[in-house]
């Protein structure tokens, strides 16, 4: 059975907990744009990000130009935000504390 | 000084060696879309292409969304496609051989 879509409120909630995180303006998901010093830093970070990932079973819509990285969550047999969701953003966070 | 843009009939000539490989719809640059097995095989890939790319000193604007990886190249520089999205793009080709 898919995950709970959680609700707007919920959303809200998760989102105020997770700094730099929004609704995506297009679509049922959460995304950050990451800024890092060069290319390395930003793949070092994907790296990290993909272990995470694999781990969970759960995998980002990800693109990066040089020391940029948008990340979007979304739980697609869900069709929407799920608690897997606000899971991986808060890992990814922790990634960078 | 930036590097040369490539002409269309040279861009022409590149893409006829990389399969696969086209002009962008949007702009001045070359794409190619990637299918892999699954997560581990495309971002195993992508580590690969990131050393490539730090090595030349040219990156990749590139998403993945699971076992799929869109790269696009261009000369940020130059404003279009040089020899560098060509050389880089034929490094990449011979990744998967």
């Amino acid at each position: 059975m898919p995950r709970a879509l959680l609700t707007d409120a919920e959303i809200d909630m998760a989102l105020a907990g997770l700094a730099g995180w929004q609704k995506h303006t297009d679509k049922p998901a959460i995304d950050k744009s990451f800024r890092f010093k060069n290319f390395v830093e930003a793949f070092g970070f994907m790296t990290k990000v993909a272990l995470l990932a694999e781990k969970l079973d759960h995998h980002p819509e990800w693109s990066n130009v040089y020391r940029t990285v948008d990340i979007t969550l979304t739980t697609h047999d869900s069709g929407g935000v799920t608690s897997l969701d606000v899971t991986l953003a808060t890992q990814i966070e922790a990634l960078l504390t």
